[in-house]
Order: structure tokens, then C-alpha cells, then sequence
């Protein structure tokens, strides 16, 4: 049937077992962050173009799928809407548009579907699912606290326990910067460079740092101190800066309020996030077995005004959940099968169907055998497929006895049973 | 802020308790639909635009979500995905791309949003759920009857207990009109104007199946007879004509197969749906308290073909969820406060997040004052407006004891206890 007959470019469809494990981990994020007091928020799959026009900069803007306007209006080519790009602008406006009516500080969690339009490839889609939650609010730093550890308890929840928080803050970098007397109107774009270490290497981002205007001495002695990641060494230098020094206590009181985290939260100096719009505390976690990171956060009192909403705090951290399902995936076997398969033979089905709904009515997942042959031998071949633990076979001899045979998938064994007392009888050999 | 700040039109945002109330519904259909073995399916929010093209009829084309091409292409102001309109075409769609990867027969259910782009009105929204549970790929009546208990367990679920199923068949209704001598080709548009009995009343039927060529004796003794909606008047026509007789049959069988219904479910020769893909039995359900049908249904054999997938026969039905949620909203009130508020006085808050922590890992919602006051009658306040039915208090006396003071929110009443005994009293204190 050609392309036509497939999902649209980057996107999925989601097939019985796959959608379970996702709707089973989208379930154990969500009763975490209740647990937290985190509620629930559902934005619309679209908002009007002008909320998310200048908003994600330039490069994202382009990734934006943007929906025509309708009707007569079809025709101009023109486009009113964007489908959410993620869950931050949205939460913006929803704070300007709900305001008064929101609990305050607002603490939110939102876990659906984002669409981009990057150019498909392994692994990364054009309809993802992001995870996020977030205070809005708050300057508390309980509140960074709070998301931090909301994140660790869902990421376990999530099956990921071998896990690690960096912990830095933009303050103590942007002290750092100082301490290297980097000219301020530089570090933004220092910091965007200093983010690719990673993927660079050292050696070109020390080029890319002397293309933004820092001597090579100086762009060598910061690369060379930041990979070194030395919390007692950065500590040291930012100890003589105030606003290091500023930043390294927001840093320490994140790590004091986390104690409980022991191990898995430290203050690393080569964490640098390249996004301008976090204030305070930023954090990353890395996981053993999982490429890149797999949650991230940190507070930005500033981005809810950017985004067109209130001046107001707020702190945040996303959970990186198609990723880690990504990894997850060969792991996770479906096994969602029937407990009690209903062959049809003779039999007009009615009272077979009694017995189903009845069954049904106790919890128990029930299959009908829904096909066209009257062979119990193929019907026993659909039961097995569809992993039935119990069979239900009415043939004549049952009929007029007023009876089923109930057959024990596993052992093979049968035993008859009036109709009266078949719900009882399966539902007993279902519990041993 | 305008109206920028506004969800887009006919969209809502869903807060906390609207929100927790609609997922609670689309949890207890799923529930059932998984009982009688449905699998989900999910399907991405866009198609492809040659995949819904020419799917719908010209006045649902033009409600289409259209999405504008994206990158060098935008400019042309050319669309190439369109929003999911409904879950049916996906699922035509699905069955071709992913065939020999599904159980047939394929049993699935899909409950998400669908996007119309209709003018925004009272109680009606251009993003809403659709409720479908659908059977592909089987001829047996127990299918039919299968979709009509889920349809009425889903609905009992929902709360919706005082229902009744309209049921009649598109070959009963053919052979009723070869009955009135009604000629074949003009059967489709009586259909659809008996139909509109309901909203535009007999006698401006009668002057539309006039218009339609019908004489006006055989419109006027037809919409009569429709009217009177008298099972035995019209089985008695049905019998002389074989169409007729057969989709009777089709009836009957499955009245049969859904006796356990009992008083729900009856023939209704006045219940005429328009829709022209239905094939066999169909159905449409009413309740008292509900305007218009609440759920809707039958078989059509032909449309999975008509929509771009294989010949194969089909049954299914939609409940309607979004109709029945508007319904129920003044009714129930969200009640999710918090189990445990904790208050932060002078300590620094980290045994504090240590006890949250704790607590939560037993179940329990927990939240921590992240406001700006040290006043404990404020920090109060906050706890009661969060419905918390604890508040934990660790002031300067319970540091220096090692202790909290623990308070019933109800009652009144606290009580001191050591922070290693802390987290079982307030467990014990819930339980009460």
C-alpha cells in the first residue's frame, strides 16, 4: 500500500505491549509525583502560534509543526497554531491565563506527548513523550530539594537505580568565569562552548573558546581545571569570588537538603549547562547503562516572564523517560495474556457468554473464541497464542448436561463443572 | 495578557481535579475493555494527508487540523499531515501497515483525543476524547454481542447504570423500505432523513422524503409507522421480505447472545442512524439523564476496505465519554489533599525532607511549606487549605529534642514524638 500505509515520518504506533510498559511507566512517574504533591496538568496538543512565536529561539522555531488556518482561510498558506514544541511554555501560559485560580506556589507535573520536527533518525522521534515537573512560585530552596529528589524516587520507579546527580549552578560558573576574568557579555556564550566538552574534546573547545575572544592561555587553564573536575579545586577559586561564592552555597544547601541521596548527588564542576535561562542550582543525572542524561533541572526564576507568563521563581526537572524505555525495550517482554479463553462449539454461545461476563465482572481478562472453524483442536491453538491459563469448552455433551469442561492450559487436565458453579471452580484454579 | 494567553479556541486546559476525574474515567473503561481481552493501540496525533483524504465526506474534510509542511517547504503554505480526526481511519491505517504483526482477530480498544476543527460552541470542543472499541476481522454475532457488553459494562463503569440499547439493522431498515417499494438507489438519503426524526420531527421528514421523490403516501404511512416505534407492527412487514427477515434475524441473534441485559436492550424500529458503512446490526444507547445517545455502535463489514485497509469484516462502538463526563461535573468535587503537611520553622529543613521522604516511600502524599512565612499560624493556613489531615511541626523546642510535634488537622490535637518514631505515629495516626 505503500508510504500512505504508514505512520506519518518519526512517529509510532504503539502495538498492545509496547503501550502497556509505557503506560506502566507513565503510571509509576505519575504516583510518585503525587506522592510529592506534584498535581497533574493537561495543556492542549496545540497552542496559538503568537504564545510560542520567540520563544524557543531561532533553531527550534523551525521545528515548530505549524497547523493552517481553516476553512476559507485554508487557502492563504498561512498558520495560526503550532503543536506543543514542550511543556514549559505552555505551563507559562497557563500561570497567565489560570493565575488566580492556581494553588501558589503551583506545583505541577505533565507527562504527554511534544512534537518536533527534527529530521527522524535511531532513536529520536517527532512525537515524544516528556516528562516534566516543576514549582512555580517558591524560592525556597526546599523547592529545589523536593524536585530533585521527586526525580530520583521516579527514575527508581522507573527501574533505573544505578544513578548519579551533578550538581553545579550557574552562579558558581558564571563566578568561575570571573575568577578567569572572563569578560561577562562573553559567558554566556563561554558556557554554550564549555557544554560540549563532551562531544567535542578538549582540544576544540579551547579553539571555539579563543574564536569567542579568550586568550588561549586562559581558554586552556579553564578547559584544562573544568575537565579536571575537581570539586576541592574549583571550590578553592570560588571561595575568593562572591558571586562563586554565592553559587557554591546554593549548591551545598541543595546537597545538605539531599543528604538522603548519600552517593548519588555530588557538586561536579565539569556539569555545565549550556541554557542561559537557569538561575540557581542546575543538576544533570547520569545512569550506568544509559547514554547521555537521563534526567535533568535546576531553577529558573527568570523563564516564566521570558515565556510570557508573570514574574515569578520557579524550579523544574524533566525524567527522560523515552530514553530510558529506549534502553529498556529488549528487557520487557509483553505478557499480557487471557486468564480464561471460551472456545465456542456447538453451543448457541449465550450461556457462554453468561459465564464470560460473570468472570469479567470478578477482574478476570476473558477471550472469546471469535473465529470460524468449530475444530476444538484449532480453538485450543488460539487459546494457547493468546496465553490462556484456562480454557472453557461447551460442546454438546455439556450442552445437554448443563455443564462446562474447564481445561487447565498448563497440565492439560479437565474436569467437568455444572454451570452454576463454573465461575467459582475457574476462579479457584486461577488463584492456585 | 489577551487573548494569547488563552488555550486556543474550543481547547481546555485540564487542571488538577478535572483532570484526576477524566483519567479515573478513561481508567475504569480500559479496565473493562482489557476484561474482554481488547489490546490498546495508539496511534500518533497526525496522518499522513493522503491517508485521511477523501476518508470523510466533504463537510468533515473542511474540520480537518491541517498541518503546513515544514522548513524550505513552508512557504508554499502547503499542508502533508493532518490531526487525527477520529480512531477509526488510524485504525484502517494500522491494520495495513502492521497486518501480519496483529492477532486476528484484532481486538483493540483507543481512547484519546480526536481533533475537529468545528465552530467552538456550549459542550462542544474541537479537542475531545473518543471512547472506540472495535473487533477486525470477525464474522461471529458473538463479536457483536461481545462489543455491546463491553459498551455496557464501560457505561456501568462510568456510572451510567440506568442505560437501554436501541438496537435495529441496516438490512431490516433496507428491507422495511423495499417493503414501501422505496427504490434501492434513494434508500441511502430516506435513511439519512429518518434519521433527523428526532430533531426535526415527523412532518418535516415527511416534506424531505417528498423532496427526495418519495410520494407523499408511502412518506407520510412510513415516518408513521417509524414513529409509532411498535416492534410487532414492524417485525410483521419485515417477515414478508427476505432483506427484511434477515436483518431480523441478525436482531434477534443478537438479543439472544445479550439476554443478560434483560430489560436494557430491545429492537427499536424507530433507532435509524445515517451513517451509510454500517452493514449489520447496530445500535445506539440511552440514558436517563443524558441528552442524545451516550454510546452508538454496530457492524460494517466494508468499511475498513472503504477507509484504505483490507476487505475485513468489523464490529465496533464508541462510548461517549466526553458527553457523559460534561454531564457528571457538577456532581463530583476533587478531594486529593495532602495525607502529611509538613511546616518549616526554624529548622533548616533537611530531617524534615528526610521524614517526607520516608513517608512517601510508604504511599503517602506529602507536602512541604515552600512559602515565604515563618509563622507557624500561616504555615497552618496553607495545611488546611491543602485538606492535609496532619501537619508536622519541628520548631526550636522539637530540634533540640530530636523530635516533632505531630498535629491532627481534624481534631486538633498534637502530640511530641521522636523523629525515629515519627514516620510509624503519623502512619498509625492515617489509619485511624
Amino acid at each position: 500500500m505503500g508510504q500512505a500505509a504508514q505512520a506519518p515520518s518519526g512517529t509510532r504506533d504503539f502495538l498492545a505491549d509496547d503501550l502497556r510498559r509505557r503506560k506502566a511507566a507513565v503510571a509509576a512517574v505519575s504516583e510518585i509525583f503525587e506522592r510529592y504533591g506534584f498535581d497533574p496538568l493537561e495543556t492542549p496538543a496545540f497552542e496559538r502560534l503568537e504564545v510560542v512565536t520567540g520563544k524557543y529561539g531561532e533553531e527550534a522555531a523551525n521545528l515548530l509543526f505549524k497547523i493552517l488556518r481553516r476553512g476559507a482561510h485554508e487557502a492563504g498558506g498561512q498558520a495560526d497554531l503550532a503543536l506543543r514544541y514542550d511543556h514549559t511554555v505552555p505551563l507559562a501560559r497557563v500561570i497567565g491565563t489560570h493565575g488566580s485560580k492556581l494553588p501558589f506556589p503551583f506545583k505541577r507535573y505533565a507527562i504527554g506527548p511534544v512534537w518536533r520536527a527534527d529530521r527522524p533518525q535511531e532513536g529520536r522521534f517527532r512525537e515524544f513523550v516528556q516528562c516534566d515537573v516543576d514549582t512555580v512560585g517558591s524560592h525556597s530552596p526546599l523547592a529545589d530539594a523536593e524536585i530533585v529528589q521527586a526525580v530520583a524516587d521516579g527514575l527508581e520507579a522507573l527501574g533505573v537505580i544505578d544513578f548519579r546527580f551533578l550538581v553545579n549552578s550557574r552562579e558558581a560558573l558564571r563566578g568561575l568565569l570571573e575568577v578567569y576574568n572572563v569578560d561577562t557579555f562573553l559567558s554566556d556564550g563561554v558556557l554554550a562552548s564549555l557544554d560540549k566538552l563532551d562531544k567535542l574534546g578538549a582540544e576544540a573547545v579551547v579553539t571555539e573558546l579563543t574564536e569567542r575572544g579568550i586568550s588561549a592561555t586562559t581558554a586552556e587553564r579553564l578547559v584544562t581545571d573544568i575537565v579536571a573536575d575537581s570539586p576541592d579545586l574549583i571550590r578553592a577559586k570560588l571561595e575568593t569570588n562572591p558571586r562563586g561564592k554565592q553559587g557554591l552555597a546554593d549548591v551545598d544547601r541543595l546537597l545538605e537538603l539531599t543528604g538522603d541521596l548519600e552517593g548519588r548527588i555530588a557538586f561536579s564542576p565539569r556539569m555545565v549547562r549550556g541554557l542561559d535561562y537557569y538561575t540557581g542550582a542546575i543538576w544533570e543525572v547520569e545512569a550506568a547503562g544509559y547514554p547521555g542524561a537521563v534526567a535533568a533541572g535546576g531553577r529558573y526564576d527568570r523563564l516564566v516572564a521570558a515565556l510570557g507568563g508573570p514574574e515569578v521563581p520557579a524550579v523544574g526537572g524533566s525524567v527522560g523517560i523515552e530514553r530510558i524505555l529506549a534502553v529498556q525495550e529488549p528487557e520487557s517482554g509483553g505478557d499480557h495474556g487471557l486468564d480464561v479463553a471460551l472456545t465456542v462449539l456447538e453451543d448457541s454461545g449465550g450461556e457462554l457468554l453468561r459465564l464470560a461476563r460473570e468472570l469479567r465482572r470478578h477482574g478476570l481478562r476473558v477471550g472469546t473464541y471469535l473465529g470460524s472453524s468449530t475444530k476444538l483442536g484449532k480453538q485450543l491453538t488460539w487459546a494457547n497464542a493468546h496465553k490462556a491459563r484456562v480454557a472453557v469448552i461447551r460442546g454438546t455433551e455439556e450442552q445437554s448436561a448443563g455443564a462446562v469442561t474447564v481445561r487447565d492450559m498448563t497440565s492439560g487436565e479437565q474436569q467437568r463443572v455444572a454451570d452454576a458453579d463454573a465461575a467459582q471452580r475457574i476462579e479457584e484454579l486461577l488463584r492456585d
